[in-house]
């Protein structure tokens, strides 16, 4: 069939050009890939609650909360995400994604001016062209993209845009460098011009602020009415989900029109039992994010100290810069074949077009194993 | 806040007009509300898979399956949903509705023509807003809406457009009215015009077709080059997730460019366990799939005796027309009281702006107990 030709010599292209992705198996490797900061995903705790809840519910949610009926698992879950991080209400979503397009949508009106930072998530993005584009969109609703971290840029744009309801859009600890947007300054320009801040929590849930509350949090952000949180409950809290957190009346115009968790089969109750129990233990996980913090600070260090050109991490993302897509890939590979598994982020896939290794920062891997995964990252470079 | 203030008098409004949403515990109601259609949510051999891949991998799959690498269990789980759908390939997502926006995504290019049913579900309708809007879709692309389960009006649609690239998207089983489209007749009008055929089998997965392979399989239509099936794995499997099956070249362009795969936490091995254990039982539930269609049949006879105006189905789902909105919501409201749950669907979030209750018949709850809601639907009937 004549589309089928199409994807093929799409592909050798794709191919050609170094963007051909590969699904490997997982094998025995030391992880510094995944995003399972506290290690949660196997506590006994987190495994525990999850399998009674599957014995009690059974595997699936079979239906969206609002058709079947909700839980007093997923009530709870709500209730504890909207407690750390100090929000008057918290909606879970059956992933960070389908939150993320959630929150984005319900934030534009007819109008509205988003303003996205240029390192943001795909999620984010789909979530902006969902909400502001065309016929499907809200009227007159459009996207600026701001440059990466800067609220000066943020507050021209505003500024440039007097009297019309905005939407500033940001991940706080942002997923591929892995650094901190400056958010207390993004809200005060976004305050200023009566804007609203989304802020995308993924990286910082249970790395940052009290008791693990997140970038919101330590930035004492957290509680304020004009600010709304995302996040995910896949990495730290070692499950999977999203959450959209925020005033009452957000959750209320959630729950009435937004479509993306209307229209989808809830969470599974052993799913978010699991996180529940996850969430309980990274309040009271200060000693976990300590050692985060301070293994992060060594492989910081370590890698510089090789000459490596390393981001300045705020919380388990550490991006080593590779000289070119070819050569982060060859060392990535070089990795795995040695027993360690690193992220590698290659342009169109980064937003800034630069290729690097991503490694995460897992305090369940043993200490041990981890400064052997950096021995190794640094034995490979190109 | 202003912006508070908007929502609560816009919260208001949706009360004043009837479209608030509620949740509400489930309880312990009889079912007529999920999408259990054979009970394998709560299946043994379901639950034992589950519990062994929660102990084997922990709860979340932390990351991406190409950042984190792929499992046996989604390897397998994916062969065997290939296999039963009679597809070259499979691709499992974290949910139906990110598959749906993958799909649609993948299948338009430039200038492509996308014709979608009225009555299709939100993530086929949110997939064409992303696919085809504004400067984030393809340059040129547009969807038509067309009429629904109407092949010659598709006919006419494709014909006024000749030489375009073209997708006709469309629902098995719809998920509203329980309705079968018709599959045979869109292929034909699909091809004659070089189109592509793309079908969400969500809710005849299971219960349509050789060993349960679905809607597209039974209309002979499994394996067709030009058509490509999704499904969610969240109804009949009682599991959570989603499928896009087709073409080889097309499980390729979806892994190394499709967001909703890349860019989002993979399915927590434990559900893809669940699922995988529920496929099995699902090919060789005959037995289960005759007591679906017996019982469906049964209702339909009972309901239309009582002079209710009722849906032809073909699969699980009974539709029954309300005299109203509001009547509506007070029937499923009394039934709920007296312990049966139903669905209650009311404009806007019905295709054609008329109130149901919409019924799933699932073959875990006990006979007895099915008549007995039957009874009670009757007895409340406005
Ligand atoms: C910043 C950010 N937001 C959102 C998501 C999406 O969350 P999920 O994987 O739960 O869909 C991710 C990662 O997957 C992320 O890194
Ligand atoms: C027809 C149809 N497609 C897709 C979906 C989305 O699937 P999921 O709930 O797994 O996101 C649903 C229901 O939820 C559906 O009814």
């Amino acid at each position: 069939m004549e589309w089928l030709n199409a994807l093929d010599d799409d592909a050798a292209a794709r191919h050609a050009a170094g963007l051909r992705r590969e699904l490997r198996p997982r094998g025995a490797a030391i992880d510094l890939a995944g995003n399972d900061y506290l290690g949660l995903s196997r506590h006994p705790e987190v495994l525990a609650a999850a399998a009674g809840a599957l014995a009690e519910f059974g595997l699936g949610a079979t239906g969206s909360r609002l058709v079947r009926g909700t839980t007093a698992v997923h009530e709870a879950l709500e209730t504890g995400l909207a407690d750390l991080l100090g929000a008057e209400s918290a909606l879970v979503y059956s992933s960070g994604y389908l939150a993320n397009l959630g929150a984005v949508r319900a934030l534009v009106r007819d109008g509205t001016l988003v303003v996205s930072d240029a390192h943001n998530h795909a999620s984010i993005v789909d979530g902006c062209r969902l909400a502001c584009a065309g016929r499907a969109g809200r009227a007159g609703a459009a996207t600026v993209v701001a440059p990466h971290a800067d609220p000066a840029a943020v507050r021209d744009i505003l500024a440039a845009h007097p009297g019309r309801p905005a939407v500033v859009v940001t991940e706080s600890v942002f997923s591929v460098d892995g650094d901190l947007a400056p958010l207390a300054e993004l809200h005060a320009v976004a305050r200023a011009h009566g804007a609203l801040l989304l802020v995308d929590d993924a990286h910082a849930l249970g790395v940052l602020g009290p008791r693990g509350a997140g970038g919101v949090a330590a930035a004492g952000l957290a509680g304020e009415p004009d600010v709304v949180v995302t996040a995910t409950l896949s990495k730290s809290l070692g499950a999977a989900g999203g959450v959209v957190a925020g005033p009452r009346q957000l959750h209320r115009l959630l729950v009435d029109t937004g479509r993306t968790f209307i229209y989808d089969t809830a969470l599974p109750p052993a799913v978010a039992a699991g996180a529940l129990a996850a969430l309980r233990l990274l309040a009271g996980g200060d000693a976990l994010r300590a050692e985060l913090h301070a293994r992060t600070a060594r492989a910081v260090a370590r890698l510089r100290a090789e000459g490596l050109e390393v981001s300045a991490p705020d919380g388990g993302v550490v991006s080593v810069a590779a000289p070119s897509p070819d050569e982060a890939f060859a060392w990535a590979a070089a990795c795995r074949e040695r027993g360690v598994a690193v992220g590698c982020f290659r342009p169109p896939s980064t937003p800034d077009g630069r290729a690097r290794l991503r490694l995460t920062v897992g305090v369940g891997v043993p200490a041990e194993d981890f400064d052997h995964a950096l021995d190794i990252i640094i034995k490979e470079r190109p």
